[in-house]
Order: structure tokens, then sequence, then C-alpha cells
């Protein structure tokens, strides 16, 4: 049973300069600055118990995504928490169609943002509360837009399949933890000496296992790849990522430019909006062994329905904070799993990696029940502002251990970073040239 | 020659109270406060003159926008004009793909109303100070991830066609105006005898084309178009409009069901991101005669041109506030041509039909050289508030004269209905029960 009245909701603009060291780079993205709109939820429950949700941003625009927030805390106001879970497609649907807040979406762009924001919170709050009943968790999601491609019955039934096994599965969770690769290496920023430190490093740490950030320039991309391949040598496995930088026709004779190299995928080759441009680049690079991946920009679960129904993508990669929160990455999951394409989630950025874990290792466990070119993005930093930050072990993702959806941040951090006022902020704002 | 330094961005949040009359209803929106952000742009030129720009709301989450719109403000404030219309491609990209706003859209939601409300304005400003060479349009236009569909060289090409005979269609819309339809006669909210006392005034007006909001229920859906069938006659024009109501089978069953009242089209039969399913509904829907139109909630030109590849419409709507202006639209009315799919435009609103005339009176001026099949959305109420309201002359929208995207409002109309300060705010939101 969920407990207590949603008493209040406080958001928080919090947000780290990662931009002075590169860390975050890419294609499109040349100056991070990682941040996240904070929700906390307090009840007037006699538990103390609070649940916190982030959405991540790049500096600019959390500001928008925290008058979001606010904008849609009527919603969530003085609702029962137990009235709430009780009818959770009910309210993810009042959330996302709001009469006058749809328009300015819908399920898309910031509200959308914000609304993931709100629903982590619930998430972490309930799940401190209480476990959870997968059955019940069909009653979270929202079928609208989908029923041409998981109904709900089919949904029920794929959770039921997820059950054979179930045990041995949270065993081998428990003690080999989920596989994961990392990024951390060669953001687009970083000179070459930085990625050849980096990567030896990586190296020694046992990762298997890379990501390089690509589509700038042509032979940067071709040197860059060239140092990284010949330092994991030929079996290990890496990938690439341009963060729409292309067009469509670009992006298939740059891959081909590429391919000697052996990428497993390209991410994000285009706009995360063109369906059926991913559709012809899968089609165009499937020759050369390269598959498609995309998804950390995907707005809703019905781009991602189209883009499993174009056969558009190899590897789908959920986001924790983009899609509306559990609720919709369920509804993603269950798609992909009658799909028969694997889920390797998007991480990094500031406490995705925290909430993501959760979601995969449960499609691992109920879902997929299956590792086959499966693995979860992990970017090496920010995590020491968390209370419950990830533990990785040999180059996997341990199963987080406390109740809750892992998102509170220390306050400590929180005070520090808080923009514009935090001590960090104050500093670099009042230096000069800024 | 452009003048002037941009030396002032001021928006404001102005709210019209539509819901209390039901305006504007439909089976999504159920109770809409037609609203805008309202850009004011003023420069250091010695001309005085302003450029006024807004984007549509439907009133909560306006304030979301206005915020997004002082986030956007520092790639504006302290531009010369003369650099902004100079590199107009280069401006818009700048705006759209900032390294860190991007990532709450990008291109999409709240970031990309903003853009467009500051791109309207800067139009604004820059035709009140000359006028437009057809050619240098084409440097608006950001192609990227469309040059799969359409290239500069195609569009120009377009345009170029678009020469033979535009004088005597100048000449054709001076005299008789571009073809208008009404959405004023049947909102989802009107009663029956409201529905049918606006029918007939607009039947006496000579209107011939008529839109009727259907969706929420079957039976009213039945009861509503058998009356206003019944009262315009066999030959005059239906259409219906369903705001996303449906999933796609859904859509389809419904839609057989009122087939009777032959609809030319349905609007937005399900989710706007759902290319393949308006594909799938467009396929089902072809041999009971009724087309699908949609793009007032279309986001970006990405979403248009699959629409268009996937023959997923027969009518093509754009939308002057939720594109990022004329830049945009510019773009996808030239593929529209290249695809041979009629434009008929999103209008009503606030200030849209201001907003839109220009845009499809230059369509068939410049581009698709044709009345067939296309006609404007006109909704008639909120254009007292502005300076320069359109004219409506037998049924269709009659030139501008005025210089300038005629999207300034009275200052009068801006200070009683500013959000939540104006005179009618202060006083509905301090009567009882809100």
């Amino acid at each position: 049973m969920a407990r207590g009245r949603i008493s209040r909701l406080s958001v928080r603009d919090i947000r780290f300069p990662t931009s002075l060291g590169g860390h975050g780079s890419d294609a499109m993205h040349t100056d991070p600055d990682y941040s996240a709109a904070y929700v906390i939820l307090e009840t007037d429950a006699e538990d103390g118990l609070k649940g916190y949700g982030i959405t991540f941003t790049l500096g600019r625009g959390t500001e928008v995504v925290v008058c979001a927030v606010n904008a849609l805390a009527h919603h969530v106001l003085n609702r029962d928490l137990g009235d709430i879970v009780g009818d959770f497609r009910g309210f993810y649907r009042q959330l996302t169609s709001d009469g006058q807040l749809r328009w300015i979406g819908p399920e898309k762009g910031v509200v959308h943002l914000a609304t993931a924001a709100i629903l982590n919170a619930v998430w972490d709050l309930w799940a401190k509360q209480e476990g959870k009943d997968p059955r019940r968790l069909l009653s979270c999601i929202d079928f609208r837009y989908i029923t041409d491609v998981l109904t709900e019955e089919e949904a029920h039934e794929i959770l039921q399949r997820g059950q054979v096994g179930k045990r041995e599965r949270e065993e081998q969770m428990l003690t080999e933890g989920y596989p994961a690769y990392t990024t951390s290496c060669a953001w687009l920023g970083y000179p070459d000496a930085t990625l050849q430190q980096l990567c030896s490093e990586a190296l020694k740490d046992g990762w298997t296992r890379f990501k390089v950030k690509v589509g700038a320039d042509l032979q940067d991309d071709i040197r860059r790849c060239q140092l990284i391949r010949n330092m994991i040598g030929p079996e290990k496995t890496l990938m690439m990522d341009a963060n729409q930088r292309w067009d469509v026709p670009e992006a298939v004779e740059w891959m081909a430019r590429l391919a000697e190299f052996r990428p497993l995928w390209i991410e994000e080759p285009t706009s995360p909006d063109d369906i059926l441009g991913h559709a012809a680049i899968s089609k165009a690079l499937a020759p050369l062994g390269i598959g498609v991946a995309t998804g950390e920009q995907c707005h809703n679960r019905v781009i991602f329905k189209q883009l499993l129904q174009a056969k558009a993508l190899q590897f789908l990669q959920i986001d924790s904070c983009r899609l509306g929160s559990i609720n919709e990455n369920l509804a993603v999951l269950l798609m992909a799993k009658k799909f028969d394409v694997p889920v390797c989630p998007h991480a990094g950025g500031v406490g995705l990696c925290e909430l993501v874990q959760h979601l995969i290792i449960f499609d691992f466990i109920s879902v997929s029940a299956s590792l086959k070119d499966r693995m979860c993005e992990y970017v090496d930093h920010l995590h020491e502002h968390f209370k419950y930050p990830v533990r990785i072990k040999k180059a996997s993702y341990m199963p987080p251990k406390d109740a809750g959806y892992s998102t509170e941040m220390k306050e400590e951090s929180v005070k520090k970073h808080q923009y514009p006022d935090g001590e960090v902020w104050k500093k670099l704002l009042a230096a000069p040239g800024d």
C-alpha cells in the first residue's frame, strides 16, 4: 500500500561545468555542461520518505525544464500517492494530455522531459515504500497510439513468458552483473594523448567494449578510429556515435569510409525524427556489417514503435529521462522484445547510469531473458554526487541494493552546483571573460 | 539593406479566456485558452520600426515558452539585422542547434515554438524594411536532414518554374483572394443549437466549406455530422477533425462509420508523430474517398518529409508557429510541391490566420501555382486584437496590404490580456471557485 499525500514538490536547476574539460563533447554538442532538473516530492506520511527524480539536460535550458515542471506541479500536489499509483496509467495520461499543456508538446521536448523528472520521482518514492508486482506494471503503461503493434494482452503474454528462468537470471545478475561498454575514453573534444591514456587505463580495468565519437571531420575520425582499433586490438568491440550530424546520403558515404575499423554500430547517424532515414541507412550499411543504433533523443514510444516497424535500427537505446519514466520505457522494452531487437540503453550524463541500470536489469530478468548483442552504456563521471551511485565490477553493472530509483543527490553537491547561485557557478560566472 | 542592431527583445504572456465559451474545444483540447508568447524586437535604427512575432499556445504552458524565448535571446541581442538576414540559414541553425539548448528539443516542442516566435519577429521587422527577392529565400532554408528528398538545386528549379504566370496569379489573388474554409461553426464543446445557428449564419455569409470536430463519442459525431450535412446540402464540402484522439485501427473503424457524410478529409486521426500510422490510415480510407490531413502538430520539416515519402497524407497542413517560421515552412512548401500534395494551412488560434495568409498566398503565386484541392483554414475570432487583421471577402482571404508579417497586437489588448496581471485575468483569477 502506497502511503501519504504529496504535500510538496520542489525542483532545482543543477549544473556541472563539464564543458571546461571537453567531457561529453560530440559532433553536435560541443560544450555541454551536464545538468539536471532535480525534483523532490514530499508527502505527509509519517515515514518521512521522499521521492527524487531527475531529467538530464546540457546546461542552458535547464531553467526552461524547471519552469515546465512547475507548470505540471498542480497535477501532483495534494494527490494521494495511493491514488496516483492505483491508476498510474490514468495519472500518466493526465500529465501528458493536459488539455492546455499538451499543445506545447505533445509528449515531446521540454514538457516530456519535465514529465519524466516528475514520474521518476514518483517511482523513486513508490519503490522505497514497497516492492513491485510485475503484473501490476502493465497498468502503468499508456497503450494509446501503440495498439497497432502491441496490445495489453500481448504485453501480458510477454511478461508471462519472462517468468520462466527468472530466478536463475536474478542469480546471474547478482554474481556477474549486466555487461557495460564505456564512452569515457573518446569524447570528440579530447586530444589524441588523452584518448590514448584513457583507453589504456580502461583496458587495464577490464573494459572490452568502447565507443568513439565521430562525425565532425572525416580525416580526424579516421585517425582516431585507427588509433583506438590499434589499441584495443581486433577482437574487442568498437561502436561509433555521430550524434545526428549527417544527412541520410552523407551518413552512408561517411560510414563506408569508416567500415574498415569494423564498428558494431553507428549511433545517431541523422535526425532522431527520421525513421525512414534510419531505415535507409540500416539497409545500406547492412552489407558492411554495421548496425544502426538510436534512441537517446527519440522523444516517445510512437517514434520507437515506428523505428521497429520500419526495421530502422538494430540496437535500441532507451533513455530514462527523455521518455515518460518507467511507464513509457516499459512499453518500449516490450515492443523491442516483440520485434526481437536488443536494447542497449543510453547512459552517462547526470544520473542516467543510476536510473537506467534498473530498467536494463529488469529487461534481462523479466522481458528479453537474453544478453545477446546487449550492453549498457557507462560513463565514468559525476557518480560521486549521488547518494547511491552505480557499482561497476569487471566492466559490468552490479544490481543496486537500496530501495528506490537511485537518483537522490548528496545535499552538499546540490548546494554547490545549483544554478546560478551555487558556489561553483558564482565563481565561474564572476570569472573574467564570462 | 536591413538596418540596425537588435537592441531589445521583450516577450509577453498573452492569454484569452476562450475556454469560458467552449471556443476552440476538440476531442483532446477540451478547455483551451487561446494564448500566445508575444515577442517584440527593437533596434537602434532611426526608423523606429519594431518586429512583432508570436507563437500560439493554449493557456497553461505559455510561461514555459516565454522562458524558452528568454533562453534563446542571447543569440539575437546585439546582432545586426543585416548580419542575421545576410546569413539567415546560419542564424536559423544557430537558434536550432545551440550546443546546450538543442538537448531539450531538438527542433521540437517548447524550444521550437520559442524559435518560431523569435523568427516570426525577425521576418516581420525585415519585411517592414524591404521587399523580398524570392531567390534569396533559398538562402533562408536549412536543408539539413532533407537533402535525401529535396536539394537546394531542386528547390531553385521549383522556384524558377514558379515564375511562369506569376503576374496573373498575383492579379487573381488581388481580385478574388485565396479560398478559405471555416472551423468556427462546429467546435466539440458547442451544443447543437449553437452549431445550427453558426452554420446557418456561415451559409448566409457565403461559406461553402465546413469543418467539424469529431472523435470523442461516435454517436455524438454521427448526430452532429448528419445535422451539418443536412444543413449545407450534398454539394458543399465537409471536413472532419479528430485532433489525435484515436489509435490506428480505431481511426479506420470510426471513419468507416462516418463515411456516409462524405468528408473530404479526416484531420489528425492519430498521434502527429505516427508517420507509418497515417500511411496505414490513408491506405485504408482511400477506397472510401476520404483523405488524411495533418500537420498542425508536426514539429519540424523532418516529419513532413517522411509524411510525404510514406504517402501518409493527402492534404498537408503547415503551421506558422510550430515550424521554425518562414524559413522552415518554405522547405515544407517546396517538398509538398515536389510530391504534388496540396497545402491547406492550419489557422485560427491567435494570429495564425494573420501569419499563414502570407505563406499560402506565396505558395499559390510562386510555388504550387494551383488552387486545386487547396484552401486555408479560417476561424472567426480574436482578430479584433490585431493592428492589421485579416480581411475575408466571399469566404476568401484577401491579400494583406501592409508591410510586415501582420502580427502586431493592439497595445490595449496586450495590456488587458497579459497573464496573470492583465485586467481580464486579475478579474478571472479573483473569481470564486478558481
